[in-house]
């Protein structure tokens, strides 16, 4: 049975909305956010003290990323993975990482100096530094969106899940007036889809069963 | 043929080397570092401005961790890859990730606020928050290292790559001395590599020949 430690709305979600679209059973840990303030047992489980988790047999994933790459094609043949034979292979694998790397850790700067830091240590200046930083990333999407549906492949991947996920994120710290007409067209795509309804919902559920605040 | 555009040290760094571990053919074009200050023109290529930019055939790829799986997986087989019928293969997609998403992003705010910005928009603070967050990821790696010769699957791969290329920029950046001893041998380790230094001497060539100055 595959295990995810989750917080409501974290980058886990990528695992946890990959779990939905492919129909696997799991086990859905929640935790308070951020488990290493408000769970400190969990640090006995990830020393890192990150979210997300993923154990699956002696599989052991942090990344949420590369969660959604090893669930599409470890619990494949699904539309969710695109094959090294395909050409958009590369394109695959470069909109997973984009996500993340270049499309969500900005956006935790952003989060970590306008809101989670003490007063006298919040930064406007870095507030404003990688708001801009994202938001020029985030134009390669909105350009993007302009004459199709989905990042590669002409079909909803992986990679849409790592990029919508950064989209869920800007949202939540109101950066979602400036994502651009196609990119927030995208992102609404993405929210009609069975699979990420069943993701909000089972997180909401457990959330609730387990005492916690929504985040949604 | 295979382009790469390329920084000397920059993460593009991890493509040239898997490139020379691989010894794949390809052209290498040299920029100046930040090329979207230094070339312009580089603009017109890259509307991002961000280096590295691969490209393939159609393909185009821009993220570094990315371009290291992409590489080792279309152009296999090669140990460099790790399958996915292989027990280490989520191991594998989790420590891409991690050497950039986890290890890298966090430099370069210590590079940013510390060097790159006028000395009016340095932080000390963000140059420490971010020093510590690495630092603390980091040990995971200096833990592994204590028992393990690579990240995964018991010989050296792409991920090695990803967190290879994270060492080396805190070699740069003056982080060297708080790597720790296992996490530092890993990183001699890596550098031994014929691949490696073959990649570094194309690098130096190319700069050489560009009248670009060495950064190593």
């Amino acid at each position: 049975m595959i295990t995810l430690y989750h917080c409501a709305r974290a980058r886990s979600f990528r695992p946890l909305w990959t779990l939905e679209e492919l129909g696997l059973p799991y086990d859905l840990k929640m935790l308070p956010f951020p488990p290493r303030v408000h769970q400190k047992e969990y640090l006995a489980v990830n020393p890192l003290g990150t979210i997300p988790l993923l154990l699956d047999g002696d599989t052991r994933m942090t990344e949420s990323a590369a969660i959604a790459q090893y669930l599409a094609t470890r619990y494949g043949p699904t539309p969710l993975a695109v094959g090294v034979e395909e050409p958009a292979y590369g394109a695959f694998l470069n909109w997973l990482h984009f996500g993340e790397a270049t499309l969500t850790f900005p956006q935790t700067l952003v989060l970590r100096y306008s809101r989670f830091e003490p007063e006298e240590r919040r930064s406007a200046q870095v507030t404003e530094d990688y708001s801009k930083w994202f938001l020029a990333r985030l134009r390669t999407i909105e350009t993007m969106m302009a004459s199709q549906d989905y990042v590669c492949a002409d079909r909803f991947t992986a990679a849409d899940i790592s990029v919508g996920y950064a989209l869920l994120l800007a949202e939540r710290i109101g950066l979602a007036l400036q994502i651009g007409p196609h990119a927030m067209a995208y992102w609404q795509r993405l929210q009609q889809r069975d699979g990420y309804k069943r993701a909000v919902d089972a997180e909401n559920r457990a959330g609730d069963a387990a005492g916690l605040e929504r985040r949604i």
